[in-house]
């Protein structure tokens, strides 16, 4: 059976996984670059913008999880793109270039599709307008067995959270206080009785907390 | 200089100290005891309450530093007792029985001051009415030179951190999600440019993050 994941997904001491005032310039608001210090230090992350160099201790042997056995990635319109509302210009592919670090289909929900868009690399942005289990009905026949990540942003994760879709989870919390933008943990109580939870706290400073599901109910 | 700190307060991962539906019978709400599991197992709560037994290791050492050093506390109201408004009652004389772990004087914030109340052991709680500098003032004139500690509940250490009078924060992470209560981090951002930080998990699963005043103001 095909699991569901999320990885590398920080958070701020104070739950927020964005800042306020995102925009094309600023994807994380007013948090710029401060919830992923950690992330851009590992090999992981440089080997995804095809850099060399990076530390391969915990961070990066936590961070490095993120790819291995994944088919297809579901994320929300906001993680894709700083537009709101109707595409006003379809020529917007993505933060990542022409060939983006996915190399699977990935499904964008939006409630405004628009045509597929093939990348290079083996990316391709598929644009649905579905409820969580409906994304992941299409997400997991496109993956061909492997395993579905769920990629933000942080509503995304709790549709998914609340929808108990998720079979893994890795937070990583990041000792700094934003004091506003969007929450990730908000209408999620007790989900962790669902879960086995462990936190590990790195010479970084961030905190991996993962909650991997107990038990999967029969599917 | 005497300095000002905060010990052993425990918040959920999604921030919040104390749960929904505080009562006599229910000093935490909802959350009920599960913000401070990790506390109870120490060798330094099971003194505190007469007991025996408890264990040595890390959440003990980081609980133990609590006492050392403090010459008053101040705590908010509401960690003093569960009645709101006017004391109907005042022959409650909080929480801890007639001899209560503080065993020095300490500081009530309330709007509603009575008289003060001299406990077995060395503890006088006084009933106060002021600002966090008033208290501060107070609280330190009776410590004789040694340390005060802000013992909550989260209003009150919101109040003090945003009033730049802490020196040391010690904030016990727990991995579960409380969803409702009181949150500790509203209004606080940025506040960890004034500190060194530094997380360590432990065996209980809980993330002992410290913040220590990088530099003092001079004062």
């Amino acid at each position: 059976m095909s699991h569901v994941r999320i990885h590398n997904f920080s958070v701020s001491l104070d739950g927020f996984a964005t800042g306020e005032g995102q925009s094309l310039e600023a994807p994380f608001g007013h948090a710029g670059t401060r919830l992923h210090e950690w992330f851009f230090g590992t090999r992981t992350f440089q080997e995804i913008i095809g850099e060399k160099g990076g530390e391969t201790g915990v961070d990066d042997a936590v961070a490095r999880t993120w790819d291995t056995g994944i088919g297809a990635e579901i994320m929300g319109r906001n993680k894709f793109g700083p537009q709101r509302g109707p595409w006003e210009d379809e020529s917007w592919r993505g933060w990542w270039g022409p060939n983006p670090p996915f190399h699977t289909p990935v499904f964008v929900l939006t409630h405004h599709p628009r045509p597929s868009v093939e990348m290079e690399g083996g990316t391709t942005f598929h644009f649905i307008d579905a409820t969580p289990q409906e994304a992941l009905r299409q997400a997991r026949e496109a993956a061909g067995g492997l395993d579905v990540r769920v990629g933000g942003g942080p509503s995304t994760v709790r549709a998914f959270l609340a929808a108990d879709l998720i079979d893994h989870l890795h937070v990583a919390v990041v000792p700094i206080l934003l004091g506003r933008g969007e929450r990730l943990w908000d209408g999620l109580e007790a989900i962790e009785a669902r879960f086995h939870t462990e936190s590990v706290t790195t010479p970084s400073g961030v905190t991996h907390v993962t909650f991997t599901r107990a038990e999967r109910p029969t599917d």
